[in-house]
């Protein structure tokens, strides 16, 4: 009885002074090129409401659905300068209010700046990565908790352990984090990847707080640095609270029964594909615990548009890395994309399109020639070079070349550039959180890593580095993701190993490190690889030369993937090498002669600024 | 001394009376869209003559080169009906005259018809095909004698052969023909092949003469068959007179000492190629003995579209398919190209752009897509489907399908149908005489045989078959080019088996032969293959399920690659099945029911017309 009683106080207490469970976004921005807002206030039979709002603001829609726990009102905020807001709510005699505030923006944040090939990117899963505090492993609100014992558990890595290696990854080089996930992911288990986030407006509590978030952003601008935002448009978690409480029926895709994607992503493009297995693939579930966002119900699509550019403005971002892409909608991922490059005509988004193909590939990135075919632009700046990736995993274990094997594949990957829109502003990466570590493809052999990072870093696009590789970590997929997933070492207090700092690092580690610092430091001012053209040639005896060139440089690299020792001849290259009579190594520091011949050990590269 | 003497009076014979050595083309046709017809005139200091016309015709040009010899000479011919005109060669007082025939072309011959999807191609190599004239198997002119017991000598094969077999191969079902290339090749060995030409307005005497080849085009047409000419335009035999007296130094690709083709044909678009690489790609020689021709000298390039249009004319023909397409000066093969199609605008052209990239290969077909990228169009109607050969190269021996394994591979070439301007425009094939056989691939498994050609016969594009595999010939690639072009059994008097009689062939050859027949004789009249939509699913359990359909008409496919019987539920192709209720299989007769599942034996198909 005692029980009955509370239960019915407490519906008394909601229905009169907690009419309102949530409202978002929480708050908007004067001066945005899209000037209306669409407000979704969500509470016990909130639709049965009227609504209207102070200071002579127009609402311009009010929009319910089948669930009367929602409703969405959008007004214009065209000339409304940063004020708060009142909305009333009435329902006969009974009325209630909410206040929502207009927030002046950064200074020139609609033309902010993002990441270019100047950059080097530095991923990292938060939880993998270092516990800056450890009284948030665990959150009461929260189901899973700390166990680090798991492998596949929450380590307890969050915010704040970012925040305190900024130097180490500055340090190191790299001048942009893509941090995967970082909203609330309120899964029973395996919930550390965060891709099924429960609440897309708040940081999960396991890894700060949302002013945690915007924090650091700020530690990372104060250093010239760049965080971008691993953006997730597909799904969410299935504990999500809108999922647990549909605004409508068709919020999510629904079939009868579960219906999982087939994965078959050129169902999105084939024009021989039955209509069946396109649909399958683009609004079937990724996973059970991941229901499918349905973007062509124009209030997700809105939502999810106003929730990228809340975060941007919120937080301060310098770019999204955009999951799943090409599992959504295309129509309305492009919709999405091109809502926030309207809004932000210079910001980056590099969408990951997994797939095997260039042409594939390209279809994807704004204003595609291959889209084009189809009439489709999907306005997204930047992809994911796959194929690139998918030479890394085996050239480097090719070491006699046949007509199609060795370095070769690197080259053949480059000659599709022309299919690209922008064959510069690609991701190219050895790997990443979803793939086998290099190092341990290549059994943690330091040359090999020497090779791979060399290309990495001196080809067109922008280099992605994945956290641990700069120190050796391995990690075997086959095993599992957490395997590829291991905790930094000195992540945590009381690890036995330090590779945060120079004098905890073993001495493989250091090798390692060492190399990728002066690498990625030199590399970090060197226009010429930012911007300069490629030009490359049919790589002989498993050595691949290619020139990144300009008006004023020229850096000419040679990658000798070949167990022995060669021989190159020069001759080939007078259309690049020119007046130029020597090299510089920037590896090495040793000038090389630029004459007839040019020597090289097997399985080294060369990094030649011409002089 | 009689030995000089008797050179002195050849040498003044010369000079007197036999002025002109060649003449090309030897005779033209009236009423071309293109009227202009530019004839050579060879002999001995021939340039130092003036030249006129008679029948008050005009000459529009007299182009004379570094080489004495030769006389370029261009005729306006519009208005010009079929008559006799005679050249006048004057040079002082000195003249000659040599008569040049206009004739007139056979009706319609503009609109000629061409190859499509309606045909099944039979490649055959004349020299292994059949021998049926025995008296011209050695010429006394030509080097390369007959020698059948060299596997890459000279065996006898000839057109006479070929018209004697032409019921086997129109019973078969197929109904065009390309045969390798028939003009002369007078290299001292290895000319079997007969793709370093010597004389491109002559049939090489080993298999007829001109007349026989207009005769082999006459039969096919009787029989409603077509005949597809192999044209080299990329280089001829080092042994071509024009070779031995070139007419300009750059009528051939000139290096510094020997350069050979590096054969990286990406070179051609990539838009980070070296030029040097670009340029060796290109003008490069294929091999030694056959100097690369230089078609951006408008001489040769005017050359080459005469000599093609002429063989049309003169012979009747029916196609082209053109050898190493993507080796030639690309703006130049366009020209050419382009030029037949406007004499010709219903021909079909297929080129052979022996790449492993369906964009890669797209390019070189007329308006696609991908050339477009560049602004570049080749004009040439159709391409080989050759990233469709490599599935076939595999596909078979991968029973246990992974992600990427089995049947997967056909679809996946499928589904780059889009970036083609024209898929049904492609020529589909197990094999040709460059490539390993499929019955040497798969150890003469005649299931596997099956399998292929029920892809091959049933999905969009043109068929091309390989003599003699129709009866189960194999032949190994890693053994020689030889081995992949033996003779077909029963060409040849005394040849103990005699696979083109139904009484002559092996059970073996007979199961083979017999299975073709009763597959390509379906496909004959069959509307809905050769032009109805292709749809196909993403295969399940290595069963691959696509439909062509129209209106009318819907074939259902179901391809098992597996080993062991297949159940396959058929909810999933709603979207074709339609209202059909049941199929009948084209291959067993027996009728199949479409209920919720169908069965299906391992490494068997069914080509279900629907009722």
């Amino acid at each position: 009885m005692k029980k009955q009683i509370t239960v019915l106080f407490l519906l008394i207490t909601t229905f009169t002074f907690a009419q309102i469970d949530k409202m978002e976004p929480p708050f908007w921005y004067e001066g945005m090129s899209k000037s209306e807002v669409q407000v979704l206030f969500y509470g016990k039979n909130i639709a049965k409401n009227t609504v209207s709002v102070s200071n002579n603001v127009v609402i311009t829609n009010v929009a319910k659905t089948e669930n009367p726990n929602y409703i969405f009102v959008t007004i214009e905020t065209k000339n409304v300068s940063a004020q708060s807001l009142k909305f009333t709510f009435k329902n006969g005699k009974k009325s209630f209010v909410k206040d929502f505030e207009i927030k002046k923006r950064r200074e020139n944040s609609a033309n902010r700046k993002s990441f270019d090939t100047s950059d080097v990117m530095y991923l990292l899963m938060p939880d993998r990565f270092a516990n800056g505090n450890d009284s948030n492993d665990s959150s009461p609100n929260l189901q899973e908790k700390a166990n680090r014992s798991l492998p596949g558990g929450r380590h307890g890595g969050d915010i704040e352990g970012i925040i305190k290696n900024l130097d180490y990854i500055q340090e190191l080089g790299a001048t942009a984090i893509w941090s995967t996930p970082l909203c609330e992911d309120n899964d029973k288990d395996y919930s550390y990847h965060t891709y099924g986030q429960s609440d897309v407006y708040q940081i999960d509590a396991r890894y700060g707080t949302n002013e945690d978030y915007k924090r650091l952003a700020a530690e990372m601008h104060k250093r010239d640095m760049k965080l971008i935002m691993d953006y997730v448009t597909n799904h969410w978690g299935a504990e999500h609270w809108m999922f647990k409480d549909m605004p409508t029926y068709d919020w999510f895709h629904q079939f009868p029964g579960y219906a999982q994607s087939n994965y078959r992503m050129s169902t999105q493009f084939d024009s021989n594909a039955s209509k069946r297995d396109a649909k399958y693939c683009m609004d079937g579930w990724f996973v059970p615990s991941m229901p499918d966002l349905n973007q062509s119900n124009p209030l997700v699509l809105n939502y999810l548009i106003q929730n990228a550019i809340w975060w941007i403005e919120y937080a301060d971002l310098d770019g999204f890395r955009v999951d799943t892409y090409s599992y959504n909608d295309k129509d309305s991922i492009a919709k999405w994309t091109k809502a926030i490059i309207d809004e932000y005509p210079f910001f980056n988004i590099v969408a990951e399109v997994w797939m095997h193909d260039q042409a594939q590939i390209s279809y994807w990135q704004k204003n595609s020639p291959i889209g084009k075919i189809q009439s489709y632009n999907s306005f997204c700046p930047s992809v994911m070079d796959f194929t690139l990736h998918d030479a890394f995993g085996n050239v480097f274990n090719e070491n006699n070349a046949g007509w199609n094997e060795g370095v070769i594949k690197f080259y053949d990957n480059f000659t599709n550039d022309f299919l690209y829109a922008n064959p510069s502003n690609l991701l190219v990466f050895l790997e990443n959180h979803d793939t086998g570590r290099f190092n341990e493809i290549y059994k943690n052999d330091f040359k090999t890593y020497q090779l791979g990072m060399t290309l990495l870093a001196t080809t067109r696009g922008i280099p992605q580095i994945y956290y641990g590789s700069e120190i050796g970590m391995a990690g075997d997929k086959g095993k599992g993701d957490a395997d590829i997933r291991q905790d930094f070492p000195g992540g945590w207090k009381g690890d036995s190993n330090n590779a945060f700092s120079s004098l905890g690092r073993t001495s493989v580690q250091k090798q390692y490190f060492d190399f990728s610092k002066k690498l990625l430091n030199w590399r970090k001012n060197k226009e010429v690889i930012h911007t300069g053209k490629l030009t490359h040639y049919i790589p002989e005896n498993n050595v691949y030369v290619y020139f990144r060139h300009n008006d004023t440089e020229s850096v000419m690299i040679i990658l000798n993937n070949s167990l022995g020792h060669q021989k190159v001849n020069l001759n080939r290259f007078q259309e690049n090498i020119k007046n130029y009579t020597s090299g510089s190594d920037i590896l090495s520091s040793k000038t090389i002669d630029l004459k007839e011949e040019l020597s090289i050990e097997g399985k080294t590269s060369l990094i030649l600024e011409l002089k």
